[in-house]
């Protein structure tokens, strides 16, 4: 049963931003774009909304431009994040004292950790209000600004995995945005979109092995010309890393391979004849400078949580460790510090039975107890829904 | 007082040893040229002799062109081993037989740990000729073969560190280089050449971080274009570790940034602004394939003897750590094993007071016991050759 919400925020008027601001408004919704600095919405604000090319079109009116965060969040049911994830903290404690119950928040995406980590900053900032908090593992468009107040979007993803914390209030996520965003596809738990952060393969590294070639000024194809038969093997070394953590958390993790396979349809024997054979990566270029997302977001918000999540299950993760280090130097700072850890998801001493009670129900008791002790949390509680998830299947079996 | 010596063998027929061959042709001697592979020597053989260009002119005529090793150093009384340092263990097994009493043998260069490998090998093979090892600092020439039998010395080098182990050996080294290669300096011990290996700092970790680059076929300068500012910061962690190791052996460093000071007289307030401004290095083409020397010799013959001395002596290597690991990956192997160790330098449970009398004197005891003990090392042993070796200065020093 779907539920007929009117009002979003979108929050971060950048590449992503816009573009998901604008498609909300072409479809009927209200909608506010909240940016921190006013000045990247000062055009849009002028021109009263923004024309959006490309794979949707049309002029997409805002009701309000704002870089007051009390006046986006006001009245909206649904709160889109589309800042870098380094961003999450800042906007969760900005936000706590003007939530409102109902409300529930997506980070477009999470990177790892992401909903934990607006959920515990919430907390620490005596937020009282009943928002569900959730996260997807991947941004829904390849979009760009293409110019003042135009934004373009490319192409659009067929599935975006997304999940709740607690997982138990998943649905209601799905359930409000499936009207407008049918590729939103719900999956176990947090911990699912959370290691199943491709970018944390797919960033950092690629980026920092190619830094002299970005610094003196090259340019290059970013995923076919910057990741060769060489720097595939240490993303590849990752990602096994990566897989191994996220096993030891109860997570079936998905390969990097599946996932181009599963996203693209592509063909290869490794990781580097994937990635070569997919077409809709051809004319990604590299960043021109190496202070970039790909490294100042994707380290301390996706690695850096891999790392240490690792470390608390006792697994290994040295090749990620490497790009961490390499990282450190480079920018001359310390992500282990900077970066979100299990501590600082408040994972820290739990074992992976009472990670998974944490994300699916809420609480590390187990259910049955915890449900009698804090019922608020299980309002929604239903055994069942995590049968009618199909993981990997179309989000049309939702379609009932 | 210098020492008249008639015959060299130079084994290793690359860019450096066929430049070295026909140099001392062209300056009168005999010289056989050893190459274990027949067929790299095939031209020079037909040729009997290599034609050299460059800072020195001539058509160098060979006595004997061999891939027989007994045949090329049998009644010479230098061998000059001019192959990667990866061929040193092959070399000094192979040798073991044919060595006479009283040859000198200089590793050019040692990398590190070079002469100890050397020396260790030759005593577990059983050889029981009484010769002198030692090993220089880097290569005299910059020199490639630029044809069948042709080699070009593109420049010189004005002065070479050399050490012979034990340190009271140097001497006579020096005696019977001195008149041909007026650049070798002697240095205080194979600590100070091996740990002043600055292509440890420059051949790795540059390959590795240019390693998409190199391997989509991009062409670059290797030094000006390769090592750019972040580069040159990794380069500077590594060096700063290889000095503290060096340090805790007892050896006074020379860094990256004063080795490219004192060598090419350049100016700069960082690494990057000295390579920046050598011109010498302009021109220098980084490797056209990621299988190659910088790394294949240096990560197992430079970084992993530095890294596994900090270990021995409670160093951190983080940074040389990072690129011994990366290179694994990439190379799909262990350099940790293949490479030189504490261990297989014959160092391990040593002190660093211990490490400092083997190289000088060739035992671990003091040297006044060691010296009735074992007699035989100490033929030329003089408390005072030490005062008379200047270190940073001229080897004009010596025309006394």
């Amino acid at each position: 049963m779907y539920k007929k919400v009117e009002r979003f925020a979108v929050l971060g008027a950048g590449n992503g931003g816009q573009a998901l601001a604008a498609y909300l408004s072409l479809n009927g919704y209200t909608v506010n774009l909240y940016n921190r600095s006013p000045e990247r919405i000062e055009p849009v604000k002028k021109a009263g909304g923004i024309h959006l090319s490309g794979v949707f079109k049309g002029f997409g009116k805002l009701n309000e431009v704002t870089s007051d965060i009390k006046k986006a969040v006001k009245g909206v049911e649904i709160i889109m994040v589309a800042t870098p994830a380094v961003a999450h903290k800042y906007l969760a404690r900005e936000l706590s004292p003007f939530l409102e119950d109902g409300q529930i928040i997506l980070l477009n995406p999470g990177r790892t950790g992401g909903a934990l980590e607006f959920y515990n900053t919430l907390q620490n900032n005596g937020c009282q209000a009943d928002v569900i908090i959730s996260e997807a593992q991947t941004f829904l468009y390849a979009s760009r600004v293409i110019g003042p107040a135009r934004a373009k979007i490319y192409g659009v993803k067929n599935r975006v995995a997304i999940a709740a914390f607690p997982s138990t209030r998943t649905r209601e996520v799905i359930d409000c945005l499936h009207p407008v965003f049918p590729q939103f596809s719900p999956v176990e738990n947090v911990l699912k979109t959370s290691l199943d952060n491709i970018g944390a393969i797919f960033h950092p590294a690629p980026t920092l092995l190619n830094m002299a070639r970005i610094e003196s000024g090259g340019e290059f194809e970013y995923y076919q010309e910057g990741i060769t038969p060489s720097v595939a093997k240490i993303l590849e070394a990752m990602d096994k890393e990566r897989m191994e953590v996220a096993t030891a958390l109860g997570v079936e993790p998905t390969s990097a391979q599946d996932w181009l396979i599963l996203s693209y349809g592509v063909k290869g024997r490794n990781l580097y004849e994937l990635l070569q054979d997919n077409k809709q990566y051809q004319g990604i270029g590299a960043p021109s400078r190496i202070d970039h997302r790909y490294v100042l977001e994707d380290v301390p918000m996706s690695l850096v949580p891999i790392a240490s999540l690792g470390d608390l299950l006792g697994v290994d993760t040295p090749t990620i460790d490497i790009v961490i280090n390499l990282a450190n130097i480079v920018y001359e700072t310390n992500f282990w510090e900077t970066g979100r850890t299990a501590a600082s998801l408040g994972l820290n001493g739990l074992t992976p039975d009472q990670i998974q009670r944490l994300v699916n129900q809420g609480t590390i008791e187990d259910f049955r107890v915890a449900f009698e002790v804090n019922q608020s949390l299980y309002r929604k509680a239903d055994s069942l829904i995590f049968n009618t998830y199909k993981r990997d299947g179309e989000v049309e079996a939702w379609n009932d």
